[in-house]
């Protein structure tokens, strides 16, 4: 048995746990808008929050709920009306719909958690939400998972689930995920949802350290387009069904880390990859750097120019947009010994453009994924953000869509 | 006699100031690419520096001189070759550049500051420089503004020059000024130049103090595409020669101050204009913040983002994106507090959806010069931050062009 494997499905992999995805009529083109997650036993949860001060109405209640209980069974999550910016009748629609689940699942409204994508500004059409909560729970099941993962899409282009099996000192853990993305994708989780769930025995506060570092090395290290969203949230319950140990031991933790943070990076490149009117996926790596948040820092200040974001769409060798980017990050450096790759290509050498052959770079620049390498030479710590490039699809689809 | 007028020209219109712009080969389509300016008198200086960490090789010149030298003299600006990424070859041949110009005009070296502009990471051309030189210091003269305002652009569209005259204790006080802007305006004057020439009496310190102030309040609150270059400074040089007292009266500092930040608050609006692949100028008005740093901060926020830029480029009513933006500015506010117009027409009203006409709102994001306010309702603190649409044609161009 290895220690980490990848297994068919997503929110439904692990055991107990349920789900369900359904139409009822919140986005006009009559897709799938309303899931929820379902688990048969008391979870703990984790929830990481948008950072944005504008939250969103589900946000506000999460906050609230989280402070208060210290188990949840459910998630219900709407697309296509984010339920932001949308007051104190905002608020209490967002409590109705919990105590909606909570009455047809029997269980209490305090154990529910919530989560909108969609459009900013208007009220959430409860009618419609009313019957979309009974039919979801009507239909709710083990294979359900993928239907859930296609109800929470807004612009997305394709479902984005995963699913990984453990083994925690001999014991079979699961672990699986789902996500939603598109624009307005940037660090400190920019409208992006992300719901997780596990079997794992698992305490409340080791599953909040350990989530919390793994959000931080995946999630927030993405970039589409250096907006955030007032939506922004990932969710992680585990409901403790595998019957391993609970998580303890230094092998044990480790093992359940990197199987979570496995998990999360490969949703995070999912939504880079979906990235709106993206052509391109870049891997930014910053070596050489005197700290980790200096390297994050530098990365991110690249995959948000929209110099640098252009270059790479037009396939041009551009480095100094680079340069110039990385020096604007406010990290101090010597930029004569700055060093830059694409790929095993050096195009930079003591900050200076260095010997290479400008086909062999331009050949670089027409592969669709594309990784470049920075290095410092100041120190050993390093980071790498995912990005896109910037084209004239992104602009062409975000004049038009109402976000 | 007014406080202040417009009068015609640029940095020759103040007295005892000469200019002259030539072609002299950097640029491969034969337009202007080596300006001088040139005062008769010794001449105090301010010179702010790009905050990017990645000086170009003038700047770094410049910041050398400015720490040895008390006046000076002349400014040597090309463009078409930032001479920035150039290693040590590049700061020596900045040097000769001065040390040509300093032998043709019988002054000291030290009594000269740089500028250049252009495309990264490639060598002077010093060949054709030196050419440049001496045919640009033959053709120095009184009218020779307007051709050093040509010499120093890059990608921008049209000149950017202005001149004021002003009324120092009843003497007579000019400011002339020229600038270059187009791609990567962003605050903390990137890929800006900016030059003005005054001939007031004032001292070295009172001039810095101004000059700070006042380019704090212009440039450093426009933002294009949130990039910085290596390469932006504003140099300001007072020679003396209007004769008036020295500047040293409340009503002379404020009559002055008044003068140079309408200046440059001039040229900073016409860069914002000539924005690559603008089709909108927007001002952004943050009122009732708990200080002005917020109200900057949110400001140029609002202006970076890619969301509210295109949904501009749109004509799309796309408020959500303007609170989701603000919320991302790291200020701390009330969400429920917020007020939002276009022009006459309020938007949001206590961070939601206020009562007005969808047809009202959409006629002005018709027009081409949009005024957005944003009120916090904290505070008395305000700013106002210029700033365009992100329009395909910015991303064709800029997917293009090498710079």
């Amino acid at each position: 048995m290895k220690n980490l494997e990848i297994i068919k499905g997503g929110v439904t992999a692990p055991k107990g746990y349920k789900a369900a995805g359904v139409s009822c009529g919140i986005k006009k083109s009559k897709k799938k808008d309303l899931a929820i997650i379902y688990s048969e036993k008391n979870s703990v949860a984790f929830c990481s929050l948008t950072t944005n001060v504008v939250k969103a109405a589900p946000l506000q209640y999460n906050k609230e709920i989280i402070s208060k209980s210290d188990v949840f069974q459910a998630i219900l999550i709407n697309s296509g009306n984010a339920n932001s910016c949308t007051g104190e009748k905002g608020f209490q629609n967002a409590k109705i719909t919990a105590e909606l689940l909570a009455e047809k699942i029997d269980i209490s409204p305090e154990k529910i958690l919530l989560a909108s994508t969609g459009l900013i500004g208007e009220q959430l059409p409860m009618e419609f939400i009313g019957k979309g909560i009974s039919e979801a729970v009507d239909s709710l099941n083990k294979e359900g998972g993928k239907d859930a993962a296609e109800a929470i899409l807004t612009t997305d282009t394709f479902v984005k689930e995963i699913a990984v099996k453990l083994n925690l000192s001999g014991r079979e853990v699961i672990i699986g995920a789902m996500a939603k993305g598109a624009g307005m994708i940037n660090p400190n989780l920019a409208t992006m949802l992300g719901f997780v769930t596990t079997d794992a025995v698992i305490s409340k506060d080791l599953l909040g350290i350990i989530s919390k570092k793994c959000v931080e090395e995946s999630f927030n290290l993405i970039s589409v387009d250096g907006d955030m969203s007032t939506n922004d949230q990932v969710i992680i319950m585990a409901n403790g069904k595998a019957g391993n140990n609970l998580i303890e031991s230094e092998t044990d933790t480790k093992c359940f880390k990197d199987g979570l943070l496995f998990v999360l990076k490969k949703l995070a490149s999912m939504i880079v990859k979906d990235g709106e009117g993206a052509t391109k996926f870049i891997k930014i790596k910053i070596k050489g750097c005197l700290s980790k948040d200096s390297a994050k820092k530098i990365g991110l200040t690249i995959a948000n120019s929209l110099l640098v974001k252009t270059a790479f769409y037009g396939e041009d060798v551009n480095w100094g947009r680079i340069m110039n980017s990385m020096g604007s990050s406010g990290v101090d450096f010597n930029q004569n010994e700055v060093e830059i790759w694409f790929e095993n290509i050096k195009i930079v050498q003591n900050g200076e453009k260095a010997n290479f052959n400008k086909e062999d770079a331009e050949n670089i620049l027409k592969q669709k994924e594309i990784e470049v390498i920075i290095d410092l030479n100041q120190g050993s710590e390093e980071a790498e953000v995912l990005t896109t490039d910037l084209s004239k699809e992104y602009v062409e689809f975000n004049s038009r869509y109402s976000t």
